[in-house]
């Protein structure tokens, strides 16, 4: 059956795997110091500047909850939309370490620079609040969970906000290869590294097994990080494993052609819809798309297509989710733009 | 360079390589729902009994965090063998999540069944023990970090003293399969199935490029178990990177017999060691042998092979580390020997 | 000065400050076991029925967290108005144990039972919520932080509800005796018994110079509690301090006779405000009248008058907080009125 | 009854108990910025100089997790003697914060300054201590659990290795005053200011109903401490009943007047100990005497004086622990000896 239900549902691009493949019977040394890793932080560092501080870590919840608990103090809490991942879909992992998720309404996903502004001008105008939990970062997902994306001078807004008031910036990329590869974008990975104090490079999501690059902008890598991993239970003894993976997608730029493969095919689904009368629930410009269905339509569709269910309407009807990955062929789309 | 620095130095098994290349492209639902998932489930229980319940998580410190603090009530501790992976090499993960490691001293890796009845009698026979932390667990590692392997009626005389006080039977297998098909054993997995409250079969240095089972014996798995993964952050998108290997592991045995061929190689090692006047630091039955080395023949050595340093002796000499795995050839063995 | 700050700006009840010296000499045992721990849990116990089990605890804040971090399960939160106390002035003291605080819009400091059968309906319908943090409690303070209270029919729909998702619910009662006195409630401290599953009854704010007393309504207290206080870093040596204090409120029905007290004072205050014309911010019933003034107002009345800023309006008036308590006597009050 | 069982078995010094009496109807801001507060920590930061921060909190347990959370990195832990009250008796407060443990073997309740020196060279000689629970602090209790003292080369010997490897040193004064009016000590305040990092003033069981004063000696007070404070649940909102005590501790050294009287009191007691041939398990000079009963004296005893059992010798006679006080009068001493 045709699937544009998540851009996880295949294994790992052709590379990816032929290098695992290739490189299997290497003698390597343990815990992320073989030369595949190397390799890989090199590769990412030529892309993200001098300063960047790059570790490879095995997955998006995981990578949010050790990067927000090591840049934070223990009083700190992390500010997010409340459509935010790390607020509504990670089972507590933020406050399992000790910190509050501290929301604001989302637009579209994202954070309005004005909102924030005001928050924190009112946490610190209330002389009071040395009884509450001190902000001490922002996190941002781009794309978003909605696959909406920031603009330029949105992050540069919030960049600002966060100088200003001592905030960390940290941008949860796990998607963050379609953000950088939209035709509607201004934003660059430089400005990424610029702006923001870490971010991660999705992998999982982005033609990956397993897999995220967090890169820490100016050489502010928290104090023994490594160990930071161990302790959180997240260091694997075949480094490798992540090594090689991020190698290769950063070799010849796949893990850019591949996001931008993805785009392509989003984009032609997008226009299909649109020309043959769907509402969109959100206009994106990334590899997801949600679409408002009838209940008739919804129940015809699900016969011939798997999608994600994302929510029902007030009056009924469902959002759903389709998403290209580097694994969808222009035949399923056309597949799809048939039954539709 | 000959290596036996460790049992992690090489990739995956062929097999299970071969496994993740066939099966790349097929759509499949993530979070570890899919079929190859429960496939591997289905084998390990067919091993463990009708009432185990299986999970699969990537590495052994996330194992041991995750199992000893969803078994554990927050007011208790884990009992374990000073030497134990949990108080010595992990980085304080268990203490992460709130619990204290109580130590008993270790007899050559091992607890002492009677040193384990002593200290939980004297915990309850003081009248203040509700100041004090809660013996609520005992974990043992099998084989241990010094490659011995506990007797079945060591496992036994632990498992009674644990059902009398109530406490959980947890056994790390990072290393099972080297335990299970050593020559020198009487303990099977079904006697530890019996036996413990929990345990995990490790996959990351039997063959897998990482994760390991955890197998709850008796219907025990804590609710919302898979909750639980998700907050310490150790949930995968695509399950299907564990569920394929420990498929591959578990079909036609291939985790015994990888197993098997280590525990050759290693008996191989072992016999040339001793026929060549070599002393052993501790008589290991496993995949494990530790060598006491003067300083001229470890620089020698270490030349040409690529060793595990262990330890230094009061006396200056070295103890070092062979391991073998299921990629020891018997020619890197006879060249082992004929180095030595 | 005259001062409405607070509830908490003088010393202890002058009875329990006798009864302190009184018994100082008195060789008692440490931690709670004394005779008038005991003495005052027999008193508590008698009013709220056989199956209650009564703990002797430090503060407010304190309290809070550790109910709630030994009745919740580690993967649970706790649902409670934004304005709940827990949520927005206790520094985190909930996430610091693992908790997440997930909130409902309050009206007017309570919670709609609406909107909490919505927020677990929506919960339980959504197919992903294993993902997410499983609500595992409701937090209400009674009166509220705004100084208003539930009617005893919310209370049954709000408890109905908990019974039916298994949610359990804790009342924080930091002002309990102020609720119980007011003569706008139909809600008796055997209703609460009967509804919830554990609250508090608070000293610190109802004449005590610290101390509030934990009652688990239903022979229902955590196991071990006792040393879950003492990790929790709360238990005190001479436990006397709190058992004299809480002897002292519960004997000759103290607690509720000053409390009356206090209601008595603000019913006058509210009245006075509302004779001379001023606007109030919220219909209290309780201790605590929050008063709209325009900046003069204020600044006059701040001169001769010392109160608690609560915060300013879009128009930029001042709301401010007049608190009544055990020692605001007749004079303070016609004094206050005299200058209004 | 007779009764040496503990040094908190009375309530509290009577001049602290008239200060709270005649300071009771004053109003004072709440939350340890009253004029009590600050004037108590005026007096001790006058003790212990100019660069020092006092804090007021609650208790013992209390203070030593809050301190050590607070100045310890989440991935250190602290070293202590294997009898450590963090260790042994509070449940595992330290632990529950995330911070391990790490034991050295007690010499009569001390560290040996080698054993230190070597665990930490140890430490940072294993090339895999990245994998390992940082050493962050060392805890010594001054007196001893075993009412023994550290002699001021000690001191600076630990403090110098403290210095050399980054660790900072605390030191839990539960009996502080104790230690600095044993007769049997060359170390005196000063010193400890000048060589620990932190420490505190008990005042729980110096004459305080509860209370202990914490000193970071060198303007090195944990940022947002306060907000600490109130994130493990241990801030008082009526602060004054801290400030009072400690004021009335601090005035006119009666801090020290009473523990000069308790250990007056305790040598009484070891010289008649010693005279009538009992022997002492261990050579105390504080408030505290260890004597070892044979059964028989132990039945008789525990008839007409309340002791603390300590312990059972594997001769199964009995280990017991006689205390002094402030309250402890000559005559009690006198009854005492009239009946061993």
């Amino acid at each position: 059956m045709l699937s544009f239900e998540s851009d996880y549902i295949q294994g790992a691009h052709p590379d990816i795997l032929k290098k695992l493949v290739d490189t299997n019977m290497e003698v390597l040394t343990g815990y992320g110091f073989d030369k595949y890793c190397e390799s890989a932080k090199a590769k990412i560092k030529a892309l993200c500047g001098d300063n960047s501080e790059i570790f490879l870590l095995n997955g998006g919840t995981q990578t949010n909850q050790i990067v927000i608990d090591t840049m934070l103090e223990p009083y700190q809490g992390v500010i997010c939309a409340d459509t935010g991942h790390i607020n509504s879909h990670e089972a507590g992992a933020i406050e399992f370490t000790g910190h509050k998720v501290l929301t604001l309404k989302n637009e579209l996903g994202k954070i309005n620079p004005d909102d924030l502004l005001s928050y924190v001008k009112t946490f610190y105008a209330d002389e009071n609040h040395d009884h509450c939990v001190f902000p001490g970062m922002v996190y941002i997902s781009h794309p978003t969970e909605y696959g909406t994306l920031y603009t330029l001078s949105e992050l540069e807004a919030i960049s600002a906000i966060c100088k200003e008031y001592s905030l960390k910036l940290y941008l949860d990329g796990a998607r963050l290869g379609y953000g950088l590869m939209s035709k509607n974008t201004d934003v660059t990975i430089k400005d990424i590294c610029k702006l923001c104090d870490a971010f991660y490079i999705g992998g999982t999501k982005v033609g990956a097994l397993c897999g995220e690059a967090v890169v820490f902008t100016h050489n502010n890598a928290p104090k023994h990080f490594f160990t930071s991993i161990k302790q959180h239970g997240a260091l694997l003894a075949k480094g490798r494993l992540l090594g090689v993976q991020f190698d290769t997608l950063f070799t010849d730029d796949l893990y850019f052609k591949i996001s931008k493969h993805a785009i392509d095919m989003a984009d032609l689904m997008r226009d299909a819809f649109k020309s043959k009368g769907y509402q969109l629930y959100i206009e994106t410009v990334t590899n997801q798309i949600f679409v408002i269905l009838n209940d008739d339509d919804y129940v015809k569709l699900k016969k011939v297509v798997s999608v994600g269910f994302w929510e029902r309407l007030p009056d009924n009807r469902a959002v759903v989710r389709f998403a290209s990955s580097w694994a969808t062929t222009e035949d399923d789309v056309k597949a799809l733009i048939n039954v539709l």
